[in-house]
């Protein structure tokens, strides 16, 4: 399926804007050879439109940001922030005309703070060297979408990313105390604070953080620390039915259990990663279970065994065929490199297309039975792999990407889903966002005044529509 | 000092209003008489203007609240939204010539979803009354203030009210996952969800929470619960200085702990807790310490003694001239009993105004030699109590307001501490809020920018100022 091409609300005026920005920055930091910015023109999503920018900008300071920002609210151009590009939903893709604003060069770590448990990180820094700096301090960076080896922290900002920590840390905006922006304005506008507490006016850290680049660049972000968990202990348990391995999520729940991940797969991802792997998960010979739950409390030592082998009981009181709990590190790691290998297995099957929808977590078994039906009647093969515990769940479409009958059927099954989420109670993004591909379902969830409401902030903070125009939501019907 | 009066931005033209409001809704639910609805001007601090209410309106449905801010915008009165009135700040303070909005009517629990672990509820709902209900089915509503006995959740949510709880379970809109809200335009407007991940357009739901009525009148609230925390084990350490208290908790910060609770107390709220009660906390003929830290674990068993153990060698580490842990739950709530009866030990010594700054959690120790300094300087008595483990102090003024010299010292000291706050990295407000007390200090913490921001997103969602006029900021200079 080609990708349509998206186009500025108003063709811009911008064409000398260049070479303006190329005297006020360096000429390294602004790009315009299309051969290389049409590398800067789309994130991981395949559907999502995508155009050609005017330039490619690289700030590497807030001076930088305000700088671009200001010559381009006078030239009437665009700008797309852009982090590392690993988003799912085209909220970075370039558009026609625009100024892409790669944010990556910004990737300094300014200060880790012990005593407060808090990080000043530029945007551009990649979420796994974040982690890694404050690890080695003792501390713990949870956010950890799948991409933490080269997403960067503004783009999870951005995104309000989540990753495999939520059902016990949350997502990005749980770990946010403050953030640096640049305004359309070209107004730096400084929110939140360093305290772990604090309740000065209107919450706008939280409205920034999962904006998508709509409202403003962020340029700086403080974030809070936890102490580092314990080295984790790690349960696998099969079940012949996804209704099974979803009692047993609700059973956990039910328990109160916190466990610090709870994963599901079936059997279609089980299998594409026993192929992709040549590792049979469940031993030699096993067959492929109809679900598989994987879970891990970081809690340490016996609490953490004890968290686990309440959560064994729980999986067998819910008809487990098999269940397995281990303290070792290299098993547990093996164990979950199967769940994060699963998008990576599917690749060499086709083209994937990766969804995202969260129902309440009662609703599990439901929503994966409703992905089952989809896939028969659309034809298409949909993975179901996610994030059990907190009903995040991201079934994913393999198709043929060239035969456009099958890519009009799998974006069909994308949409089927999200409709089936819904009707179940949930949300048509547990933690991708909307970006370019997402906007009839956000629209339809949030209703017309919600989107109402959304028209009416964006005009606030963005009256001229420079930032990411054209994404997440319209502002005219 | 004699509170100064508010007027409205413009008198409303509203005199017929309170006839109308009778027809639309019952006679039982507006009333006018002076002697009645003064008893609803004011909250709990006493140095906040309050005006006289056109009249006092108590909706019992989301319908009656957009009949009322429909006939409110139509006649142009402003609407002041109001729960029990336990607030510290005079966000809910009537104006003279407005409605008082008092939500204290729809006060029942629609829901409590035990699978999914939430609660939909009414803003009148008492705090108390949620926890006793969810405690009943094993679950726990995290968000505690003081005022819990008579508090309601639509108070904490317009305030984004804290608590003992929140150095491990954070504040109110980290238990929120949704609100249904009724809009300046009349309009109701969903936000949020029922899933404990989602991030489908702005985090309107954050926005709303702590805008203290200025944005909306909150009508539902979905909320997020825990699994029941286990039987606390509790500390108790004296200390013969305040840097040594403040140097345990940087201690336990750094050692990675997270106790449940850790409070703060100093020699004046242990002397003035100790007159009022006639027990001497450390035993009889103790000598009274500079500052007393009681923690608390709720992880259970073995693990919650030895959290406390830890917090403990902290504490001797640091200097503890006493220290005790202890599981049993008795003693443990005596203890607590202590910390919270330190307002009411004051209120017999004098009037009390109670400050609310938060710092860094690394200078706590600094924060209270500037209250000593301050109260020096100013001839006031300070009593220093405050959520330590979150660097939430609460130092309390406590002066004779029949004499308006020491009225005028008290809040010269107020705005002092806060100052202070400020100056080392801290916020004018950690959980209470803005109201009409900290209008100033919010401006000086946010800068010019951010009032901006602050004023085009109230416009954008309020456009005529019906809502709380004069609350929180200004909209203009």
């Amino acid at each position: 399926m080609a990708a349509p091409v998206l186009r500025p609300p108003s063709t811009p005026a911008g064409a000398d804007l260049p070479a303006t920005l190329r005297s006020v920055l360096r000429p390294d930091q602004v790009l315009t050879d299309p051969d290389v910015t049409r590398g800067y023109a789309r994130d991981m999503v395949p559907t999502a439109p995508s155009g050609l920018p005017l330039a490619v900008v690289f700030p590497e300071s807030t001076a930088d940001v305000v700088a671009v920002v200001r010559r381009c609210a006078a030239a009437g151009v665009p700008i797309v922030p852009r982090g590392a590009g690993s988003g799912l939903t085209g909220a970075a893709n370039a558009v026609d005309g625009a100024v892409s604003l790669v944010m990556t060069r910004m990737n300094r770590i300014l200060e880790i703070d012990e005593g407060n448990r808090l990080a000043v990180v530029q945007p551009g820094v990649v979420n796994r060297a974040l982690r890694t700096a404050v690890e080695a301090r003792g501390l713990f960076y949870a956010p950890d979408p799948s991409s933490y080896d080269w997403c960067t922290v503004g783009g999870n900002l951005s995104t309000n990313a989540g990753g495999l920590c939520c059902v016990k840390y949350g997502v990005t905006t749980d770990a946010v105390l403050g953030l640096e922006v640049v305004l359309a304005s070209g107004e730096v506008l400084r929110t939140g604070r360093r305290t772990v507490k604090g309740v000065a006016g209107y919450d706008l850290t939280r409205l920034l953080v999962g904006s998508e680049g709509t409202l403003a660049v962020i340029t700086e972000a403080t974030v809070q620390l936890r102490p580092l968990p314990a080295a984790p202990c790690t349960l696998v348990a099969a079940f012949d039915s996804a209704e099974a391995a979803g009692a047993a999520v609700s059973g956990a729940i039910r328990a109160g259990l916190v466990p610090s991940l709870l994963e599901i797969m079936d059997a279609t991802s089980i299998r594409a990663v026993e192929r992709h792997t040549g590792v049979e998960l469940l031993g030699p010979g096993a067959d492929t279970p109809a679900a598989l739950l994987l879970g891990q409390s970081d809690a340490g030592g016996a609490v953490g065994l004890s968290e686990m082998e309440r959560l064994e009981q729980v999986c067998q009181d819910s008809g487990a065929t098999f269940s397995y709990v281990t303290a070792d590190l290299a098993e547990g790691r093996m164990l979950l490199q199967a769940r994060r290998d699963v998008l990576t297995a599917l690749e060499t099957v086709g083209t994937w297309l990766t969804d995202d929808v969260c129902v309440p977590r009662t609703r599990i078994a439901e929503l994966i039975a409703d992905c089952e039906r989809i896939a028969a009647r659309e034809g298409v093969t949909i993975a179901v792999v996610g994030h059990a515990g907190d009903g995040n769940m991201h079934p994913t479409v393999v198709y043929d990407a060239a035969d456009a009958e099958q890519a009009a059927a799998a974006e069909r099954a994308f949409g089927a889903m999200l409709d089936a989420g819904r009707a179940l109670g949930g949300t048509v993004t547990g933690e991708h966002g909307v970006g370019r591909i997402k906007q009839p379902y956000l629209a339809a969830e949030i209703g017309p005044v919600g989107l109402a409401v959304h028209r009416a902030v964006k005009r606030a903070l963005d009256p001229d529509g420079l930032f990411n125009p054209g994404s997440m939501f319209s502002l005219v019907d």
